[in-house]
């Protein structure tokens, strides 16, 4: 008993303090763990899990659009790093250099990857000759590492797991589709599979990605009211082909510049699904994602018949959903509590009186609903209420965010929102780079960005300075 | 006319030159290109849908016998890889070396991973503490750097795709058992689904992994003789257990040394796959293993109908195999030279007589049999001849690799054969690393196994020196 309140009682509460719950239940639903080097984490089996689930799912995704992947070196030579001006300087402060192979200085510093843009160009420049070879659509499923100073496990780390979509096109048009493709990929996969709403828009000039032409973003609206950046996509133009030199012949037999994109999405996005559904009992998983769904804990499982009678459930609902049957000596009540933890979607007790009334109480992680299922009625009742779930978590998930959107008119009510009220702030901008560097500096809040489905305009001035404004901008504090 | 020669004439043949041949199936194939980073390779899609296809099996079979997926960091703080005498011995003179963190030297040198004991004997230490604890049995699927003077595609690079478990147990036997286990994991893997007949077997003490008690293996027969280490398993006793201090506290509540085992198999087996089962024509590929099964090319496109029904044969087929259809402009000549190169294991090709007659001429990659299929029968015949093929492919390379195996008697024979007959040597050897020191150096042959499964006493003197000898051991020229 001693040792089920402990569990239970390690958990700090996410109103008393949010950072702290999120670093609990990173660490005590298993899913991380620190390494012996610094701003590294080690991804433990229930975190891993996740991110298998994401990668299988995402990568069909992709393969649908007719994405193929491969695997480049994770070293990039400096001067390669160096080609493209505005690229360098946005990764060069904070890559890691590789100086020595074995005992021997090497003739050129290599960095470790911190995003594979050069490596890819490169390998274009040779791969690209003919219109026939376009478009190039690789994706590539790997481990970046930038050097960052202040981590946070799946959030800010300095080597974290992702994929990299790297595409080339004969022209601007092509490109540009793919980009918002891709964008859109990432998003109906947060929604439909993650049950996380977000908004879909563009990057301001000063947040774009180093050398893109346009940054593309997916924001999603954490618990605590602040957002997260969840997924990426931009559309270089043909910058860096230029800087890179990939050119194609055209049908009219004319040397041209490709035109490319690249997207990303990382283990970043489990630091989401835990803020954005997680309660002060651990994680909650929504069901799609669930390495596990159901988790079958026998009650007084000593009594005869019932080890027996929750194992043949098990086997019963191994063949509709991913189901497990917790048979260890720990106590009943401690099985719920790391039941919970984990965010298991559902679970099912099962002890003698129940098989006396040929039925069991369903319990569900997120709203702890206790439901009475009878026992013929398994295979069809736990999947739909795996599916009721999904699309509860979702509703919830949505409502939240939506009721953390308000609207600021001018500077004091801008200040109003980001000092009182956690979630986005819808304002107008002038455009300027001025206002936005003022209000990140004044108040801490930068410009998530400019939705695509929310052209509303709230008003004819900026939230800033005043002046003529037509473009209304998400703002946000944000991880 | 001119082009379609083209891609017949670039390959040497095998018996000319066969290392130019595999240089040439590897590139004309498109599984790989060279990269800017010196001894590194770009994977390209045709190749690393075959790693794909590889881990997806490779993992099912793992996790069936119980093993998690996990990720650890990519760096090894420099005094981690020191704890263990032996395997910073071993690893140090080819590691890769990170000094910088932007513009700041690191107060510690981190190399990049060239296998992970360290990182893992370092996390069970922390993670592991009672009896209750075992076994951890954990794997991650990764890429690792060795700073090699020569490299090859696949067989030997700088950087490489691969899996390395990890486990820990409570006791010797427990240990002894998952290497073997997870050895034969690896050898029905090759057997089964990549059809390469292995010999299985433990090494010798001179050519253990460094740090390992025992070293197990499995040793594979290329098509010019040569032998290719085609993944090995590891039990390391105690011996890091002690030097990183993972202890548990057992039944009888005594602190005792965990016992540990590793195993890994890379990207170098895509080497084995090419110098066991290609030809003259290119790459062959087992049917299990292939991406894409069945290629369909339509002859004379342009004549009404062809294609339609190529798209219906398509459709079909699709449901019962992974099948693709080639309707490019390219003619159907340049598309059977295609398909062979990139070794997909069976064409349909379709023409009006075909359609006419209601059957297709199918193609076996392997054999270049053809075999009129009737067009009501697809569904039924395909899967047969795949499977058929898959059988086909694993006999022929066992009767090749057994009709390459000879029995040396004494130093004048050992050299016979070492000169003449490229293949695995059968020869007793009397334990010394004297005589397998003297083996190597004079005859470039070295030990590849002592077999599990052939304890034959062909002689009862050494190869070698003459002495007495109770081993058996197989010995080979080796990638």
């Amino acid at each position: 008993m001693a040792k089920e309140k402990k569990l239970v009682e390690a958990i700090t509460s996410m109103e008393e303090d949010f950072a702290q719950w999120y670093t609990d239940v990173v660490k005590k639903a298993e899913l991380i763990d620190y390494s012996a080097v610094k701003g590294c984490m080690i991804i433990k089996p229930a975190g891993y899990a996740l991110w298998e689930n994401i990668q299988k799912e995402l990568d069909r995704r992709f393969k649908e659009t007719g994405v193929e992947n491969v695997y480049m070196p994770m070293f990039i030579p400096e001067s390669l790093l160096e080609k493209e001006k505005d690229h360098v300087e946005g990764f060069a402060p904070e890559v890691a250099w590789v100086t020595h192979g074995g005992a021997n200085p090497l003739q050129e510093r290599l960095c470790v990857r911190p995003t594979s843009e050069t490596l890819f160009c490169d390998f274009y420049k040779n791969l690209i000759q003919s219109y026939r070879d376009l478009p190039k659509l690789y994706n590539q499923w790997c481990s970046v590492v930038r050097w960052e100073k202040e981590t946070r496990p799946f959030l800010r780390s300095r080597e974290f797991l992702w994929q990299e979509g790297h595409t080339a096109h004969a022209t601007a048009e092509d490109a540009q589709e793919r980009t918002i493709q891709m964008l859109n990929v990432y998003a109906d996969f947060c929604e439909d599979f993650l049950a996380i709403p977000v908004i879909r828009g563009q990057k301001t000039e000063k947040e774009k990605f180093a050398g893109a032409e346009e940054t593309y973003t997916i924001e999603a609206l954490m618990h605590d009211g602040k957002a997260l950046q969840s997924g990426t996509s931009h559309n270089f133009g043909d910058g860096f082909a230029k800087a890179f030199g990939i050119q194609y012949t055209d049908r009219e037999n004319k040397l041209t510049y490709v035109h490319q994109t690249s997207w990303g999405l990382s283990t970043r996005l489990i630091g989401a699904i835990i803020m954005v559904h997680g309660d002060d009992s651990g994680l909650v998983l929504p069901p799609k994602l669930a390495p596990v769904q159901v988790m079958v804990i026998p009650v007084q499982m000593q009594k005869e018949g019932v080890l027996e009678k929750a194992g043949e459930v098990r086997s019963r609902l191994e063949k509709v959903c991913r189901t497990k049957l917790d048979s260890s000596d720990k106590s009943p009540g401690w099985k719920f509590s790391e039941q919970e933890m984990r965010g298991i979607p559902l679970r099912v007790e099962l002890g003698p009186k129940d098989i006396e009334a040929g039925s069991c109480v369903v319990v569900r992680r997120d709203t702890r609903e206790k439901i009475k299922v009878s026992l013929d009625e398994l295979e069809t009742e736990i999947p739909k209420l795996l599916e009721t779930m999904q699309k509860d978590m979702y509703e919830r998930a949505l409502a939240h965010r939506d009721s953390h959107i308000y609207d600021a008119h001018n500077f004091a009510e801008l200040e109003e929102a980001a000092e009182n009220k956690p979630g986005f702030i819808r304002g107008m901008w002038c455009g300027s780079q001025e206002c936005e560097d003022r209000i990140k500096e004044e108040l801490a809040v930068t410009s998530r960005c400019i939705p695509f489905h929310d052209k509303e305009q709230i008003s004819r001035t900026c939230v800033c300075c005043g002046k003529e404004a037509h473009t209304l901008v998400y703002w946000g504090k944000a991880y």
